[in-house]
């Protein structure tokens, strides 16, 4: 069954966490224009891709809270009279999980109970979307894949992660508190953090690209991916807070071809007339918790709610290309 | 491939967390006698399960340090020299999980991230053999329920449960501390925590059949189980700590039958020759995180290590009736 959100979110009381963020602030300038009150709540913590430059123009239509989600305190208040809430705050970094598990774990899973716990206490009757990660499949069996394979997450971070979609289930099938999760796969465009490249590889290289510098792949780059550019990642979110079918499952939300990165850094470079590839050797922290050729069958969300990514491979790295040319100062700087 | 635990354990190092409860204090018990240098930690925290009287008798063969395993300084120190670690250490009730997520999370996801770091930097040779539970399948697909199954936790302790499993997979194949995990069915048997009905249902049956007192069963009582009786789950502990064919792998271990819960309390009712049964509606708060029919394949473990449950529930209820109608005043008191 598919749906116009076009009218579904007009007027609609809408929460964004991570809203300052990558997914967050585009899905957040989405809902203004379609007439949502959009609260935005952002921690701004250094280093994890809050940044008010995100919502440069659109600031006076929406509102902006910065907390913390794992401060139970604020999320019992923020979270009354939503209809809707988008929960995209998280830690996303890999690496960093692997070299302070604790915080990742106050991130990902305390924080979701926190603001599970606001729901069932003080917003009953929210309709909860969590930003899931494709990270908790691991090395996948076999691809595409889809839903039901195995979880068997390969880092810290990607066990936190689903625990935190886990605990959105239960309190769905325990509490009656609506959520569904989408598992992302790698997301790309305006807005990424690319200041380092602790938070996925996508929005470096594009970094790379316009500034005119080296991409290193690792090995001979033939891992194969899919890719969705924000918009359409935007789009699964607003279908998914629209829509009762969703409620209690997981989704995967993949790109529109799978390529290896080769051939995406020949893409990228080509869009940009700038860069250039070198092949390195894996560096070991990263060798032990890649994942091999990952690409996602997302049939499970298309059938439920009509979606599916829209934007090309070639349009796509030209919008983010273009976007960071024009405003590359303000995604990097300190980092 | 099988081996004999008996020549492995003897002067071998090890520490149990959780080793005043019930699966651990019978596994010390076990290990003392089969020339283990046994370390017992324990919480001792009210109503989890530890209790002082599981070690009666052999109190003076091993070594008991009370402490927390959410205490990083006492686990960095502990774990040093070890060369196994049983970790048995949890919050198991589901119930308790569901009102308190927090604590739970603590428990079950922080401690196992602690024991984890503490060996990663302090004992980074220890094979670790972590209690799992059948309760991360949630509502099974299809039985006997391999380790193919989805995991699909019911409740926020199943989540934190099944995230502290993952750590420790994350950890062997990441960092190379050796480690496995065993996920339990139903295990019951002498010294279980019988003072209150949180922490599953047999063990209270049993102290109600001893009691002779009614037992109350839900709805039909025609959901299906298997029960492992705990020198058979002791057993498995002891083959999976000096297997390293287990490293890196998860395993069910499962009961000598399956059957239905009415059977199993005429059983029990038979065996102990008292108690009566009396069949209520399900309340909701636990019929909400009810698993319907459950019961595990173990041929896994069989095939790698060569267990396989010994103890039938005729033998292993008479003996645990004989437990309790013996040493019932230690396992009673002020719950």
């Amino acid at each position: 069954m598919t749906f116009d959100e076009r009218v579904f979110y007009r007027n609609r009381r809408v929460l964004i966490t991570g809203g300052l963020g990558f997914i967050g602030s585009n899905l957040a300038r989405r809902l203004v224009d379609l007439g949502a009150e959009v609260l935005v709540v952002d921690s701004l913590i250094p280093d994890y891709g809050g940044n008010l430059f995100n919502i440069d123009g659109v600031e006076d239509r929406l509102t902006v809270n910065i907390s913390d989600v794992r401060d139970e305190s604020s999320m019992n208040y923020l979270v009354r009279g939503q209809d809707v809430i988008f929960n995209l705050a998280g830690q996303v970094s890999h690496v960093d999980s692997m070299k302070d598990p604790y915080t990742d774990l106050e991130i990902n899973c305390r924080s979701q109970l926190s603001l599970l716990e606001a729901c069932r206490k003080n917003s009953p009757r929210v309709k909860i979307v969590f930003a899931g990660t494709r990270q908790v499949y691991g090395h996948p069996d076999s691809l595409p894949v889809t839903e039901d394979h195995l979880v068997r997450p390969v880092d810290v971070n990607g066990i936190n992660k689903v625990a935190g979609e886990y605990y959105h289930l239960v309190y769905n099938n325990a509490f009656g508190i609506r959520t569904c999760s989408l598992r992302l796969t790698n997301v790309y465009g305006p807005r990424q953090l690319v200041k380092h490249n602790r938070q996925g590889f996508i929005g470096w290289f594009i970094r790379l690209a316009v500034e005119d510098r080296e991409i290193e792949l690792f090995g001979d780059g033939s891992q194969v991916r899919d890719f969705v550019f924000v918009d359409d990642a935007a789009e699964a979110f607003l279908k998914a807070g629209a829509s009762e079918e969703c409620d209690g499952g997981v989704y995967n939300i993949g790109g529109t071809e799978p390529l290896s990165l080769r051939d995406l850094v020949q893409k990228l470079l080509g869009v940009a007339k700038a860069g250039r590839v070198r092949y390195v050797e894996w560096p070991p922290e990263k060798k032990r918790i890649d994942i091999g050729d990952f690409y996602a069958d997302s049939s499970k969300f298309t059938r439920t709610v009509g979606w599916r990514p829209t934007v090309s491979l070639d349009e796509g790295l030209t919008r983010a290309v273009t976007f960071y040319r024009e405003h590359l100062e303000h995604y990097v700087g300190d980092a």
